[in-house]
């Protein structure tokens, strides 16, 4: 692939909107369900890393063409190649565009309609914020095809709480958009007709900001995440918690609490106060 | 304890029965609400180091005979031993078979119905996914006797959001199924009659993958946890999970469950069994 | 500042009470929207440092006086001293102020009605449980001034998941006390008749437990998340945090954005762009 059909080639796999400070990332192969081939990542690539540099853009939505939003990795592509190395160079790629979403000095909205699984689930997950019409469905679906979404993984178990994100990678099973609000994958959804207004809103309200506080404050949220993944194994906190435990049983006020619990009588004036 | 007295024993303090892919462990001391003494966490930890090493079994049910689900520690045997070191090395053993739960290579699903307190209710923060029946309730009950659940703050505090594992932990109240999913801390809560048919369905759902992608999955969330714990960024997060995906997409199962989909011909049976 | 005026000023600008086991501490500048001016900082931070050396304290109410809970820093303040080194050392004191409430060691509950702004929505954040009044509304308004809410940011990010947490920070818009139960930043919202009486109720349940067991607890909880935090702790955090906002406060578009706020002229254009 050169320089000029890469070009092109970008054109085509996603569109490009700016104004009033909002760009506009549209992924574009609705006939594909706009599957995450090589091509289409090195697109969004392009079209993020585009963005990085304008000053002039405060905030993106990733929005998509067609009935569905994205229906992750193309598998088509993926079988055509019986490569452990290619397939592993195909996934940092992805990986790679899905971390570009968190480093852009913008926040950037996914807009979401129909379908989002696997790693396009992934890339709701990614994006700062998310709304989506009520019948927009999500699912890390790739077990139900035998492989398990280890890179939705990544990001699917940073945004939900543990059983949550568990739930929905062991099972592959879909959720719809208002149980997507209640376990924080996105933060709102809308109807159908609503969409577009309902994100225009929020892009415009982040938009109205000014850039230099904007971009200090995503700058900050990262760091902030990057410092909170910093040695502790659970053994460790057990045996911290564990210690604690054994030494508090030692109390006045464990032992007669528990006392009076097996004899059901009540208890008498906690000792230690 | 030698080796025949185990064997009898565990037998009666844990049901263990396996089908179809799922093993259902019961706890089985119903007259005693189903309490972590010592002999039930020894026959517990037997029961999963016994499933760990079936690869036929795909996934776990940890269900509960009787009214309650587990009113956490044996207070009659805590009381029994006024020993520092003897409750240090029982939170240890306890801590070693809650942390076994997330070392299987299979997910683990608890079944609750009634009471699950203090260790009890940190044995369902502990499992991968939890259903209810609606009549469950939870707490952390330990501070109404004067002993602060440290060994549950461990599992409450990774699945709740802070507020809530604090509310739980200081007041030691209980709160019903249905705050338990808003929270976090269970993924459903059905009608008593639907529970077994809750719980089979979702069993059923995940023993029907693949066990390649399951036991990688589980294998990877762990990994993942660990390492938000330690040093890691997520670009190494991402390298892990690429490299761990890259390797599950040569397995026999990922490429029968792929093309199955693409040719929207029925999949045969897994392989990899 | 001797020490009797300190003494009489902290009296003033703070109300402390005690009795059965509960300190109330209330906020107390209603004219002023209880904003956290330099003063109101070093009085809350005198109130919670006596709270802490007294073991007959078992549970903290933080309240405010009027009909807001706290509008955050005072703006006022803040722009008459055109000093970036001024700015971190008050961002320093406030952080330290904040941090405090996690280290005492008695558990503290936000009593919130009315606005929680900014800074005083990082106080909601920061407790260990919050009850709020239906009325109450909840915001990191900052970015609506032009200075992004960076030490907000860091009990916000800890309290709430990813996306709720970013749209609050970006956004600056307001979320009802409805809403803020639903993403974990407080843990019930109750009618406003209704407030005194069920802050009362969780503050004499915790302070009905034993010393020990609600100190062990307290210290515990602590130390787990220090833990999670490894590398990082909250101190670290915050260093970070009131280095960007002080930073930050320099800018032009802060400034102008302040002043229109202060003098409720409409501000002209941002600058920075």
């Amino acid at each position: 692939m050169d320089g000029n059909q890469t070009g092109s080639v970008e054109e085509d796999f996603v569109l490009l909107g700016v104004g009033d400070g909002v760009a506009t990332v549209t992924i574009n192969r609705p006939s594909n369900f706009n599957a995450l081939s090589s091509a289409m990542i090195d697109a969004l690539q392009a079209a993020l890393d585009g963005i990085a540099a304008h000053r002039d853009i405060r905030v993106v939505v990733l929005a998509a063409s067609g009935r569905a939003f994205c229906a992750g990795h193309d598998l088509r592509e993926l079988r055509a190649h019986d490569d452990e190395q290619w397939h592993r160079a195909l996934f940092e790629r992805c990986s790679r565009m899905m971390t570009t979403i968190q480093a852009l000095p913008q926040p950037v909205i996914a807009k979401v309609q129909g379908v989002a699984t696997a790693a396009g689930c992934q890339l709701v997950a990614s994006c700062d914020m998310a709304v989506a019409s009520v019948d927009a469905r999500f699912a890390t679906s790739g077990i139900n095809l035998g492989l398990f979404c280890s890179t939705p993984a990544v990001a699917i178990s940073r945004a939900l709480p543990a059983k949550q994100a568990a739930e929905m990678l062991f099972t592959g099973a879909f959720i719809d958009a208002r149980r997507a609000v209640e376990i924080g994958l996105i933060n709102r959804a809308v109807t159908t007709s609503e969409l577009d207004h309902a994100v225009s809103e929020i892009a415009a309200q982040v938009a109205s900001q000014s850039t230099a506080a904007i971009v200090s404050g995503k700058r900050l949220l990262r760091a902030l995440n990057q410092m909170r993944e910093a040695t502790l194994t659970l053994g460790a906190a057990y045996a911290l918690a564990g210690a604690n435990m054994a030494r508090d049983m030692q109390s006045v006020d464990a032992k007669q609490g528990i006392d009076a619990f097996l004899k059901k009588t009540p208890r008498g004036e906690w000792q230690d106060r």
